[in-house]
């Protein structure tokens, strides 16, 4: 079966075509500037050179249609028709309350989907977009699956989720903690229990998804049990540009003497907080430890903080998990950042964690980086989010059979 | 040395007179209703009744003179003349950056303590009238000094204290996390030593101050390295009637959805929010026992948000210290709420502390609870800020001889 993973955003369209008999990546690429003028980034692993060209896009279907015309293309194409693509797997931000697991799409799912965009009102839109695009180009015909972000998260229990506000608020709203990151955290704590060796009913995790956005998981027994970021994607840890937790009265503090509404306010916590905000240098790790390198001490602050937050946040799920098994480190940060793995297990030994600074060394390789004799494992495992949304395509549209 | 110690609010004012030789309670009361009738509650401990009476209180100064009144008088008093006050002691809550330990006040101090005021409007200010009141009753010449809530975790360290904000919002308006509790973690600190019979240079504490407003410390060689309050005392664990620490996107979701500015929203998640909102009962730990016995399930959930988030953030102190010697309880909900402390306790033996349930029965009494063979020590240990405030005060006024 071949499965095509879309994650479409609002002006932009990744896509990654796999051959689920082998898992092999046939494709991959991402149209961008949707609505603007339009261009088309697309990689076919048999090519040294990446295809790159403007490709006018007034709207997410013609971001598919030319994905689909570049990969039935005769000199950069993979396959021969759009007939051979089987069935499509959508990334999709939030399924609030309604989605425990992936989806195969209806119209009652389009419906649950639309009830979710008071919560991820980009996301979900850009989301819904990208569907009814498919729809439009590809036909009625061909499966189509939703993979909730927030689906893997919907194990926590009521006082793992719900805020202390008044009740009434998650009533009429819904507000509460939903997370992110699901199909990264899930997929990770599925291939640290491999690695292991241990029934995965049998582990308690800490997975780390450190990138530009950041968060992490306690993982009891394949469950998720918390998780740091909450009713939207800016709580939790401090990230690139979002602020992560702050006192709440900061808020209205910032409202009166900036003289700005409270979502201009949640705006610059979203887009220039975090390492951007505190360090003036960039969003980016390896900017920052270039700055750090050249001495400076906000960049040292900044990484500092978001050391201490990650330490902090294990500590946490380490104790209301009651003990850990092995904390696991993905994504762009957690998996090349060595300086950042370091500095979170520091100090740890007492947990029974230590790193080995030998095996620390390596970058997005997937390995047990601890010292031999540990009693808590660190591993490093790269994630990969698409294969777990082409995996539940593929099992969705069997069982449908 | 007799010392009064005040704690003006904006309509109460409570006081303690000490005398300092053998650290006795002279005599103790309220002050309440300041502005609008007034009415003063007054405790001599060698009576067995209250002094309770209406007494107009126009102002805080003429709350002074009530309790000057009530302190000399013949049936009810416990001194002869005002001259036997030797020094007045105050709590003010916000020192800002201004003061890491309490001081003598002067001129001077009074304008930094008025320049904290947009950090702290309602208290700080309260306690400045409290402070002028006292001069105009009391005269010039005896000898005042501020004791302040922030001022002893002043030694937390940037990468402790700073939000992930942009940096011009710490230099604009020094926006960052100052805790509060102060005079409480520095007391039971220093007790849990005594008790323990080690030098505080050689102990990592978590202090938890659980009342009404609730508090956590990490307290590493006696120096606060890190607290759960904030910018604000709304910030940290879910509180009686406050959220603690939320997603603060839930703001401007609560402005649009409500139709309300963010400073209205801020004002429920102080008053309207925490157990309070949880459960729909009350603040009071007790009434939400009460209603747990009757089988209330939002009250039931209440709590156990309350002691997940005590649990967790004693996680996450415990993994920045890089462990831990003693948990101590303090506080109305600490030193009397024993299924608190064994909820908080319970599944941590991995760290070494393991609760005695015999010894958990007892309420508001100095004791180890922890079972004798537990590698970290579970205290309870009553607070006594107004004690600190006492012995700050004649330690300064000696020190100024």
């Amino acid at each position: 079966m071949n499965v095509l993973v879309i994650n479409a955003g609002s002006s932009s369209l990744k896509y990654q075509l796999f051959n689920m008999d082998n898992k092999a990546v046939l494709a991959k690429g991402l149209c961008e500037r949707i609505g603007i003028d339009g261009r088309l980034t697309h990689t076919n692993p048999n090519k040294e050179e990446k295809y790159k060209a403007d490709v006018p896009m007034k709207d997410h279907a013609d971001a598919i249609r030319a994905v689909i015309n570049i990969l039935i293309d005769k000199e950069w194409g993979v396959i021969e028709s759009m007939s051979e693509i089987d069935a499509v797997g959508h990334r999709v931000v939030h399924g609030g309350e309604y989605f425990a697991d992936s989806v195969l799409i209806n119209d009652e799912v389009i419906k649950a989907i639309e009830a979710c965009v008071p919560l991820a009102p980009l996301h979900n839109t850009a989301n819904l977009i990208g569907i009814s695009a498919c729809k439009d180009v590809m036909g009625e015909n061909i499966p189509q699956v939703a993979v909730f972000d927030t689906a893997f998260h919907q194990t926590m229990p009521p006082e793992h989720y719900m805020y202390a506000l008044p009740y009434e608020y998650y009533e009429k709203y819904k507000i509460r903690r939903y997370g992110f990151h699901g199909t990264s955290h899930k997929y990770v704590s599925q291939q640290a229990s491999e690695m292991l060796g241990i029934p995965i009913e049998n582990l308690r995790l800490v997975t780390c998804h450190l990138g530009n956005g950041s968060s992490i998981a306690a993982i009891k027994g394949g469950k998720s049990m918390d998780t740091s970021m909450g009713f939207t994607p800016l709580a939790g840890l401090p990230m690139g540009t979002r602020a992560g937790n702050i006192d709440p009265a900061i808020i209205s503090f910032l409202c009166d003497h900036e003289h700005k509404e409270a979502d201009e306010i949640i705006d610059i916590l979203n887009k220039k907080s975090g390492m951007l905000g505190i360090s003036g240098v960039s969003s980016d790790f390896r900017d920052l430890d270039t700055a750090i390198e050249e001495g400076n001490p906000r960049a040292k602050l900044a990484k500092d903080m978001f050391n201490l937050s990650v330490k902090k946040i294990i500590g946490s799920y380490i104790a209301e998990m009651g003990g850990v098994d092995a904390i696991v480190f993905t994504a762009g940060v957690g998996e090349n950042d060595r300086s950042v793995r370091w500095d979170v297990c520091e100090h740890m030994e007492y947990l029974g964690i230590k790193i080995d600074p030998e095996k620390n060394k390596f970058r997005g390789r997937q390995m047990d980086i601890s010292i031999d004799y540990a009693r808590v494992r660190v591993l490093v495992i790269p994630t990969n989010e698409e294969l777990v949304i082409a995996e539940d395509t593929e099992r969705l549209v069997n069982e449908a059979k």
